[in-house]
């Protein structure tokens, strides 16, 4: 029968066309800062770590297991010069900064007590959520416009630290996770060590992408996420300078860590974690090619987006980052637009389950008053094909709203 | 040459030899109170979520990782009887523990204040610990020589409580990890509500043995581990009977997990872990089957190595654990002799990184003065050939040890 041949045939075309189409749509990931993708030797790392026992039990399969988180420990380290014995590993870099932000250190034995946290005000969440500090024991110093600290605030502030009551602590990205902007570790570790205190860097978005060396000695502690880096999500450290100073551990109950940190170890994330710091390591000479691509991406936006806005352009900023935003653009429309188009980008970050809100980080640069502003990072594994892949995408969608405005 | 080739020769055979030894030493493993091997649905279920994205992202990429940790949250429920909404993912028991060992409550958005945790003096060491009640807010309860809590001491102790200060939380193991007791949950939940105070159960080591059904009123919370119910090492978490009162965050700077613990979500850690628990449901049917494996193991015990003592015989217990000394026999050195015979057991709890001293478990049962116990714990792997193996190597042990006291 003609008709039901015809029928047929029509059906198998369509799924054809849906075939092809599913085939060529393609995605493009802009969106490390938020999680960067598995890196091959990451992968590897975890598969061989699957199977591996308890690393406290004294078995043959206890030492084995045991092993793998020493490897993963000496190549963590080497990412920042460190000590692996300086090395603590927490669930990721959340858990990381609660530990860090605690009133209550020991030095050997004997209790310190840092009375007061001082923060950016655009740090994390994490950080700016202080800790286990006091919500009044949480100071934010101001930024400038281009999203740098100021560090006349920093200074002032503590210059009025009231020492009888405790040391000052101080935590800071040293890289924003919107914004890319890099902060003066130098001048600040001067005016920090000025007044007693402790210098602690948020260091999730910086690792990998910048050298960082706490043996420069311009910070006490870095926290460091293995997810942002290119391992599995569920890991991260603190990195110490020395491990004479310490905090009071935040999760207790066993020896592992040194009893820094009780719970038995992640071990195929600290495993992954481990094989993509040693990658991150290697990935250091790579900064030049991801900074050409990011001054392309820069390129695409002030070609097709006239008249937008490249937050912290000024500023030293990280190689793989670009915040803009465009004229009478809501970042949240432009987002799903882009995400239709096979682009995952992100507005603003992705710390807080899909809450989409203004960004804090603009608000303390005093933009508080624009629609949101757009997110692009890029890693190792993003091809100039990719970056030419979001420009059309970007064209298209300003092309689009001027059809849209004029109709 | 006859004579090198004689050594060629001879070198062949010898490395012939270490291979054929090599491929037919047999392991057994009979650890599974300290680790449960990795399922292959959890291993899967792993592999399937290597790649997700960050799941607070918005993007496709994140709104399908976000779908993971969905579909484990309802099958982690389910072992538990719970609704998927009154579980709150960790990085494990531990932190979990430590986050609900806290005196700071919230039932919406009114602090509840408890002044006291009572705990069981056999308890795991990070109940132990008391999280975060200062050290003389925690109180150890007496256990009896059969290891189960002495409940006229647990209503002495909460008769005394002074409620003027808050309110009493009561933090116990349903099943040891030593000896594997089980408590009267029923009993205990009569005491400990007349006298106003929270229930939370420590059910690492039962969840996936028995059946736990949160829904049946004896507890308010559970704590689980994920790999020691054949899930991945890296993952826990709480499990409500609803979630109207609340601990503080432990770890808190991001709205994930309804802003009760904040972090990127290990998503292969979590995934694994909720295939393990898939597969743990459906594997009590086997209980039956485990228990039958550990009477052969006890029968195996009182066979070949006659005044042996089996912990808590007397009393419930997991159908899984057997906790045993021999007499006069180190338990340290019969855990090396069966390791090197090619049998993972442990010497007490494997908690605190190859640290191995008397076990506090039965110090609290009354048995201080003992050289330490050997524990076997099985699971759904174990073959009745493992444990033919085990008792032959405890057979070779005992006859050994005879041996060389005659000599």
């Amino acid at each position: 029968m003609p008709s039901k041949f015809k029928e047929i045939k029509r059906r198998d075309d369509e799924l054809r066309r849906q075939a092809m189409e599913s085939m060529t749509r393609r995605r493009i990931y802009l969106d490390y800062n938020a999680t960067a993708p598995l890196l091959p030797a990451a992968r590897q790392a975890m598969l061989d770590a699957l199977d591996a026992a308890n690393p406290s039990s004294v078995h043959a399969e206890g030492r084995a297991s045991r092993q793998i988180i020493d490897q993963a420990r000496r190549n963590v380290a080497a990412l920042f010069d460190a000590k692996p014995e300086h090395v603590v590993f927490t669930s990721g870099a959340t858990e990381a900064a609660n530990m860090l932000l605690t009133p209550n250190w020991q030095m050997g034995r004997s209790p310190v007590r840092y009375s007061r946290a001082y923060v950016s005000a655009a740090d994390h969440p994490c950080v700016l959520s202080g800790g286990q500090f006091a919500s009044d024991a949480v100071q934010q110093i101001a930024v400038r416009p281009d999203g740098v600290l100021d560090l006349d605030a920093l200074r002032a502030a503590l210059a009025a630290h009231d020492a009888s009551a405790g040391l000052p602590l101080v935590m800071l990205h040293n890289a924003n996770n919107e914004t890319g902007v890099l902060q003066p570790v130098e001048d600040i570790a001067s005016i920090v060590r000025a007044a007693g205190g402790l210098i602690i860097y948020d260091a999730v978005q910086a690792a990998g992408r910048i050298p960082l060396d706490i043996s420069a000695g311009y910070a006490d502690f870095f926290i460091v996420s293995s997810h942002k880096i290119g391992g599995p999500k569920g890991a991260g450290a603190i990195i110490g300078a020395s491990d004479l100073l310490m905090p009071r551990p935040l999760i207790k109950g066993g020896g592992q860590e040194k009893s820094h940190r009780a719970g038995t170890e992640n071990i195929p994330g600290i495993a992954g974690f481990g094989a993509a710091a040693r990658e991150a390591l290697a990935q250091l000479d790579g900064i030049e090619a991801i900074k050409n691509k990011r001054v392309r991406i820069e390129a695409l936006i002030h070609q097709h987006a006239p008249g937008a806005t490249i937050y912290g352009e000024g500023a030293g900023r990280l190689p793989n980052t670009v915040f803009f935003s465009m004229p009478g653009v809501k970042a949240e429309t432009a987002q799903i637009a882009f995400d239709l188009a096979g682009v995952a980008l992100s507005a603003g970050s992705a710390c807080s389950s899909g809450k989409v809100g203004p960004s804090h980080v603009l608000k303390a640069m005093g933009h508080a008053d624009q629609a949101g502003a757009l997110r692009i990072s890029i890693g190792s594994g993003t091809t100039d094909n990719d970056i030419e892949f979001f420009g059309t995408a970007l064209e298209k969608f300003v092309s689009g709203r001027r059809r849209a405005s004029a109709a």
